[in-house]
C-alpha cells in the first residue's frame, strides 16, 4: 500500500502513521515529496488494513498496489483451468455454448429446446427451475419438478445442464440433478450461498452483477474457491450504465483484461447483455472474437409463449445462424467450436 | 402497456398482436397513427406481459403504463406508515437516528459506541454482528456472539437494536436479539431472504442495492410486504456511478422521490453514500432537509481502530455535530429529531 | 406521443391536456383504463411538444413513440451510406482502417507512422493537431504546422487524412489540408461546430460523447446532416461507466443497434474505448465481428516517447498482429478488408 | 507519482523505468516489496508525464499522487473566493439565488419572471438567449433579441443577468449585455469557449459537465482561470447514471467536496438535476443544508406554455415555497439569504 500523507502535516504525525503501519506487520518507507509526504507500506497483507489507515486524519489517500484475490490469480496458477462436464469443454482453445430457455416450462418445451440446440451445436443445456423474479407476483419457476424435465433432457441428448441455485439450503437438490451450478447475477455478492457451492464438487458458473468491479467478480469467485471448489466459470452478462437503448451494456474488453489475470474460464451471456433478440447474433461472435471461452444464450422454441425473457430469446433457427458466425470466427482465430 | 408497432406492418399483424393481448386478459384499442400504429392494452395486469408481446417481431417496444408494485404503493395506503420500536419512530414527521459501529467488536467498544451515540441523541443502535465482506479473508463478524453484546447494549441504554441478517436460515437467531432486520445492499435481491423476513413480525430495513431502479427497489419490498410484514424502512444508500471520489454517489432526490409514490418511512446511510467521514455531516443535513424520515450512521469510539469502515466512521465528537446541524435543520422545517 | 394522465384525474382534467393536444396539431384520442387514462396523440411532430405536455400537474408522463431524427434515420434512406476517400472505403461490406499517433509530434514521427500503418493495411491516417486536452497544462498539438505535416504524409503515401477540429473558426483551415474531419467526444454537442462542420463538402467523423445516448448521438449527426452535408460517420469510442479498469468502457453492442436504425456508417475506436494496449487487438477483432465498417486505432512509432496517449498507443508490430486478427474474422464474416 | 511495476519484472527493467523518471526531471526512488516494486517518482511535475511512464510494457500502472489543477485549488489559495455582481453574492456565508426561465420568449414572459423571482428573493436572472438544443428542430433561442430583453430585464428590476455563450466568437456579444456568462454542461470541456471566457473580466458560472470527474470539472474552471479570469462559479447540475426516474442525478456531496478543495464558490442547479418540478424544492433545501453557496432554479410564470423545459420549472408559487424552505435551512445553520 501506498499510504499518501495530506499537504503539510507534522513529522509527528508521519512517524505515527508509520508506526501504525510497522504495528500491522509491515515495512513502512517514508519518501519526502515536494508536495506530499508518502509512505509506502510493504509486505504481503492484500490491502485488508487499507481502512485503518484511510481513518487517520492526516491521510488523504491509501492506494493499494496488490490485488486483493490470489486463488482466482494467474500469478499462483498460470496455466488456465479448463472445465469438462460430458461434451461441454470450456477454455484452452475451445468455445462450449450453453443454450436453452429461459425457464423450464413443460416437458415438451424443454425436451424440444435441447433438442434443437443439440442440433444447431450447443454442448450444454441452460433453463432455469428456480427463477429470481424482480416482481414478486411473477413466475417463480418450476422448482424441483423443473430440475426432473433437465435431467430428463439430458437423459435425452447428452447435455450438459445449467441451472440455476438461489439459496444455501437448495445447492443439495440442485446439485443432485445439475451438472453446472449456476450463481445469478443478483446473487454474486450472496456470501453465504457462494461458500455453500464452494463446499460441492461441480462446477459453478458465476455472473457477473450488473454493478460489480472486476475485483469484486473474482472476489465473488475467491469465496468458492476458498472454500475447495476449483471449478469457477465466470459470466460477464452485462453492467448497468446510462445506456436505456440495450437491457444492459455488454463491455467485452472484459474477457482479455479477465484472461491477463486469471486462469479460471470466461463466458459470455449476450442475451441478457443485450436484451433484443436482433443483437445476440452479433454479439456472439464478438464475444468470440474478443477470446470468450464460451457463450450462454437464451433459446426458446416459440419466444411468444415464452413465460420469461420472450425479447431477448432467439428462436431456434436465430441461433442456427448465430452459431454459425461465432464458429466462423472462431475457426478463423483458430479456435475449436 | 402500450405496445408500438414497427413501422410498416402490415394490417394483418396488427390484429395478431391485438387479438394476442385481448388472449392476455386485456382489451386492445389500436390507434392508427401516421407513421406508427400503437396498441393501447387496457386492464390491471402490472405489466407481467411485457415481455410476452415484445417478443413479436413485428413490435418494436413495448411501453409499462402502471408501476408493478401494489402493497408498497401510496395508491394503495396514502397514510404514511409509521414505525415505532422502544423510543425510535421513523416517519410521521419524526426524524429518527440509529448509529454505531459498522461492526461489533468487544463488549466495550459496543457499550461505549452505544452510551455515546445515546447521548447524542440517537434512539437506534446499529451494529454488524454478520458482516458481509467483499473478500473472503476479511474479517466476517462475530455473529451471535455480537448478537449478545448487542442484546446487552440494548439493556444498558433502552436503543433499539438494527443489525444485518444475510440469510434464512439466520432469520430466527438474528430476530431473536435485534428489534430491527437490516438486510444489506448486496443481498436486496436476494428473494428467499426477503420471503424469510417477510414471515416474521419485526421491521425491516431494506437498503437499495447500487444499482437498484426505484421500481426493483419497491419490488424487492414488496417482496416483504407481500409474505404479510408491513414494517418495512426504505434505505438509500448511494448508488454506483462514475464518481470515485467518493465511494457511492449519494441521490438525495430519491427522497422526494419514494415519499409521493410510496407510504413507507424513507431513511438514508451518509455514511456508505459517501465513504469519507468529512462528508457525513453536511450530508446529514442534506437528508433531513430533503425530507428523510431518518438517519442511520457509522460511529466508532475510536475509528482509527475500527476493525472495518474506519475511513467513513464519525467519532464521538464529529457525530455530536452532525446531529446538531440537523437537528437544525429538522427543527428549521417543522419535523421534530 | 402517449400521454399518461395521473391517478384519479377528473375528467376536466383529460379533457383540457386532450385540447391542449390538439392545440398543438395533433390529434387525441383518449383510453379510459382500468387504472389510469391516457391519451394517444397521433401526427409527425416528434416529440417537440413533449415537455409542454409534462409541465401538467395531472399529467404523470409522456412517452414518445416516434424517434426525433428523420434524415439519419433507415426509415428516410434505406440503402447504406458508403463514404470513399481516396482509397479508404467505409460501409457496403468492407472494412477501412484508419491508423496513426494521437498527437503529429513531428515529421520523422508522423511519415514512420504512416508508412508503417499503410504497410499494415490502414488506408487512413489519423493524428492530432489541434488537441483537447483535459489539463490547460497539457501539449495541444502542433496546430497549423502539424496539418502540413499530416498532407505531407499524405503525398508520401496516399493515406486519407483524418484530424480533429475543435472550434468553428477552424473549420476551413482544417478542411484545407484534411481529407475527413473529426469532432471529437468532448464536442459531440457542440452546436455551432457540428453546424459548421455541416456547411462544409468533406466527409466527418463524429465521435459518441462518454455519456451520449443513441438518440443525443444520432441528433448530433443530424444537425451536420441537416446543414447539408450528407458524409457523417458515426464512431463508438466508449462510454463513461463505473467500470475503472479500463479507461473507458466499450458497449459494442452500439453497432449492430445502429446499424438497425441509421443508414450512416458505423467505426469504432478500440484505442480510447479501453485505454490499454494490450485490450486493443481483441477489440478491433471483436468490433468487426460486431459488424463495424471501420477501425480507428492509435499506432505510434514508439509508445514510451509519444507525447500523449503511451498507455493505448500500439507498436507498429502490435498493430500489425491486430490487423491480421481482424481480418481474419472480417474474411470469415464475408467482408472485405 | 508512483509507478508500480510489473510482478517478476527484470532489476533491469526497474532500473530503466527509473532512469526514465530521472529524466522527466523527478526524483525515483526504488521500493522493493515482497511481491511487486513500486518507484516513487518525487517532484512537482502535476501527473503529466504519467501516460508515458504507463506505456512501458513492464509497468502495470501509475498512481498519482497530486492534483494536477493548481489555480483553483485551495492550496494555492486557502480563502474562499466570493462573486459578487450588483446585489447578488455567492460564497462567504451567503447563499445566492439565480431564477427564471430556461428561454427567454417574449418581453413580457421575461419581465414577468424578473419581477416574480424578485419579489421572492432571487437577486439574478436566469434565461437563454442562445440555446443548446439536443434537436437541431427544437427552438434554439432568440438570440440577440434575447439578451436586448435581458438587460432591459436588469433596468427593470436591478437583478443580474446570468445567460449561457455557446462558442467563442459569441463571447464579446453575450458580455456586452450579460453579468454572469454561463458555459453549459455540455460545453464543459470546449476549450476555444474556456479559453475565450477566461479573456473577459466578468465572472463565468461553469456547469459541470454529465460525466466529468471532479478532476475534469476543476481543470476546466482551471483553463478559465488560466487566462487571467479569477471569477469562476462551479456549478453542479446532475450528472448520468442509470437512474431514469429523475433527468440526471444530483450528487449533492459534490458540494462539501469541493469545498474541501477549492476556494471557488459552488452553486447547484435542482432544476436540471432532478428534471422534475415537485423534487425542486426540497432539493433546494437539500444543497443550502450541503453547503451551496447558492441556487440557480428553473422559473416560469406560465410552465405549461414554456417553449422548453417545462416540466422541470417552478410556478411563481412553488418558487416561493422553495425559497421559503431554503431560506429555513440556511438561517438555521448561520448562513445569511
Amino acid at each position: 500500500m501506498i499510504v499518501v500523507m495530506k499537504r503539510g502535516v507534522s513529522e509527528q504525525a508521519i512517524q505515527r502513521i508509520a508506526q501504525r503501519v510497522e504495528q500491522l506487520g509491515l515495512k513502512a518507507h517514508i519518501i519526502y515529496g515536494t508536495e506530499r509526504t508518502v509512505i509506502a507500506a510493504v509486505g504481503d497483507k492484500r490491502n485488508h488494513e487499507r481502512e485503518t489507515l484511510e481513518s487517520f486524519e492526516e491521510v488523504e489517500k491509501v492506494v493499494p498496489i496488490l490485488a486483493p484475490y490470489k486463488v482466482a490469480s494467474k500469478e499462483t496458477k498460470p496455466e488456465p483451468t479448463i472445465i469438462k462436464v460430458l461434451d461441454l469443454v470450456l477454455g484452452g482453445g475451445n468455445v462450449g455454448v450453453i443454450a436453452g430457455p429461459c425457464s423450464v416450462e413443460s416437458e415438451q418445451q424443454i425436451l424440444e429446446s435441447a433438442h434443437k440446440v443439440k442440433a444447431a451445436g450447443a454442448k450444454g443445456l441452460r433453463g432455469g427451475a428456480f427463477k429470481p423474479r424482480t416482481s414478486p407476483y411473477a413466475f417463480q419457476g418450476m422448482k424441483e419438478e423443473g430440475l426432473k424435465l433437465l435431467a430428463a433432457a439430458r437423459e435425452a441428448t447428452g447435455l450438459a445442464i445449467v441451472t440455476e441455485v438461489m439459496t444455501p439450503h437448495h445447492v443439495e437438490l440442485v446439485a443432485k440433478y445439475a451438472d453446472i451450478l449456476q450463481i445469478g447475477a443478483r446473487n454474486m455478492q450472496n456470501y453465504h450461498l457462494l461458500q455453500a457451492v464452494g463446499e460441492i464438487r461441480k462446477p459453478v458458473l458465476l455472473k457477473r452483477g450488473p454493478s460489480a468491479t472486476m475485483e469484486e467478480f473474482l472476489l465473488a469467485a475467491e469465496y468458492i474457491l476458498d472454500q475447495g471448489n476449483q471449478e469457477v466459470i465466470l459470466c460477464e452478462r452485462g453492467i448497468r450504465t446510462f445506456e436505456t437503448h440495450t437491457r444492459f451494456t455488454l463491455p467485452l474488453a472484459t474477457v482479455p483484461y479477465l484472461r491477463e489475470r486469471t486462469h479460471l474460464p470466461i463466458v459470455v451471456d449476450p442475451s441478457h447483455g443485450t436484451g433484443i433478440a436482433s443483437l445476440v447474433a452479433p454479439m456472439c461472435a464478438a464475444s468470440v472474437a474478443a477470446g470468450a471461452d464460451g457463450l450462454i444464450v437464451e433459446v426458446h422454441p416459440d419466444p411468444q409463449k415464452a413465460v420469461s425473457d420472450g425479447a431477448q430469446s432467439l428462436t431456434p433457427d436465430a441461433f442456427v445462424f448465430a452459431m454459425e458466425q461465432s464458429r466462423k470466427v472462431a475457426h478463423a482465430l483458430g479456435m475449436t467450436m
